[in-house]
């Protein structure tokens, strides 16, 4: 018999397929090739010049905008949102409409057109997330700004267009609807309970330890209980934190492990799925709360199509959580 | 300069491209093929004993379960929710669970393999939604039951895994996210304005016409202000309803030309693209209400994937509907 299971966080209800789970093998999968197509390549070492100028790049002493650098932040040459003008909001009848003000950022995560992230030293990985983290904070100067969408298109299955790893930044002048629904979710159980529900959850979970696939001191890894996509992966700090910006550097540097193990599971057991990850994090203009918890999701593009998930909000994950968290924990980290 | 624009119902922001816009031509595209892969077809005439039994058919005198039929619904042979049992709710910590309880049903649009539902006499497709209808009202008497999604993948790349078309029906003892969210956008709009949302917003854009594809005295069908995905289209009954399953004969005849005719233009300015329809409707057991108002939305899948739109709810659509109406009423009917 199927289950129905309701996300804690947005109260949002998922069928889980119990009876014939959907195995690592029986997902149809184009794996994502790690040779290069040999086409010209804009992230590449030496054509700095095809991208706008850099706003921020970590540098063995090498000038702006040419070769040298390790990681690599520019705005994306065909934002889907500008940072020039005023927001302009206005209403016509029913309709409520603002310019398109924000920014769209590239993080180039490696000069090596031929790594993957999986592939980059802990120590690179780590350089990735401090751009991430000093992006934001340079983005949250600009008080028309409430939310940085950070995340990585891995595969073009994911729908990434260039096959050089690099991960986006989207700062928005709003709050995403999903994001908005967990902080919503998160303060309600908060107001109700005074305790964190991702603190609550995160000890549920270490002390059942099915949906566990990995844990540190600092993190843990879980599939979600209410997970929509066979695979779903959670990242979440042990420490409370609402906004990802805040996280020092001892927990950046274990993140980068945490990441590229979970990534590299997700690689072995699914055969290089494509996948998007993103970072949730408290709305950029608000003050440090107690109540909602920075995490980072993982979604392996497994399934065909989102089919008519999109019209209703209403998800079938063919594959259990306990399932797909058994078959990552015992996946290796090689 | 992209814009943002918030959709009314949800309160959701989408980006609109509004500068590169894209056209029909540019989309990737795999077109939904009419020939038969001479496959064996559980779907066709004489193959009734390798579904479920029929729970409708509309025939010609023929026996339940054997050829002579023109619209028939049986259970799915591999439903994602069992109707036997009880809900058996519970609790596990922070997690609430229970029993998938529930209907999946199929609804064969007609006996000829080869046909689409664009293929089909207006009479036809009455009967598709008479079935539609009656199914809703036969399960509504099953009180565990709170909501009855009916949709259709058409083509691969929408989901479908049979080519003899057909329509399907899920109903569940909870209310889809998405549709909660627009019951109660809707609900609140009433409290303040004690007008219908949907009939506003009817009024506004037949007078504004610029997203409308087209319009019968009983009908409109428009691309919404706040479109998610490019071509996404909205077929709304001027006359308020609540519930689809309330829908008068009078009503139900010119829906199925409307239908058609969308899909038409669908399928001729986008070269027969894969797409989802689903019908949002009131939930299941509660009485009229003068808030809610049932429509269809139709998703062409026109970009290669949801990428992180996903994990964000938060959406970028590269074609404004301004754009996408003008050539759906362009594009005849034939």
């Amino acid at each position: 018999m199927p289950e129905l299971r309701k996300d804690p966080i947005t109260n949002r209800w998922v069928i889980i397929a119990t009876d014939r789970a959907r195995r690592p093998s029986d997902f149809l999968r184009e794996s994502t090739p790690r040779t290069a197509s040999g086409r010209f390549c804009p992230f590449c070492p030496g054509n700095e010049a095809k991208t706008p100028p850099e706003v921020l790049a970590f540098r063995n002493g090498s000038r702006s905008n040419e070769p040298g650098w390790s990681v690599r932040v520019f705005p994306n040459k065909f934002p889907v949102l500008g940072i020039e003008g005023d927001l302009d909001r206005e209403g016509e009848g029913l309709f409520d409409r603002m310019q398109g003000i924000g920014a769209h950022e590239v993080i180039v995560e490696t000069s090596d057109h031929l790594l993957a992230i999986t592939d980059l030293p802990e120590k690179k990985i780590e350089q990735v997330l401090w751009a991430f983290r000093d992006r934001i904070n340079d983005l949250k100067n600009d008080r028309r700004l409430r939310y940085v969408l950070l995340f990585k298109n891995h595969g073009e299955g994911a729908g990434a267009t260039l096959e050089h790893t690099h991960s986006q930044l989207i700062a928005l002048p709003v709050v995403p609807k999903r994001v908005q629904e967990e902080v919503d979710g998160a303060r309600d159980y908060y107001d109700f309970k005074e305790r964190c529900l991702f603190c609550d959850l995160i000890r549920q979970e270490a002390k059942a330890k099915e949906r566990v696939v990995l844990e540190t001191d600092r993190f843990i890894v879980v599939e979600p209980y209410a997970s929509r996509f066979p695979f779903e992966t959670w990242i979440l700090p042990k420490h409370h934190r609402s906004h990802f910006e805040d996280t020092d550097s001892q927990h950046l540097e274990n993140l980068a492990w945490v990441l590229r193990s979970t990534l590299r599971k997700i690689e072995k057991v699914l055969e290089r799925p494509a996948y998007n990850f993103l970072i949730h994090s408290a709305p950029l203009q608000e003050p440090a709360n107690a109540y909602f918890h920075w995490h980072i999701e993982v979604i392996p593009k497994l399934t065909r199509v989102a089919g008519f998930e999109w019209g209703t909000g209403f998800y079938i994950n063919p594959t259990p959580p306990e399932e797909s968290a058994q078959f990552l924990r015992e996946a290796g980290l090689a």
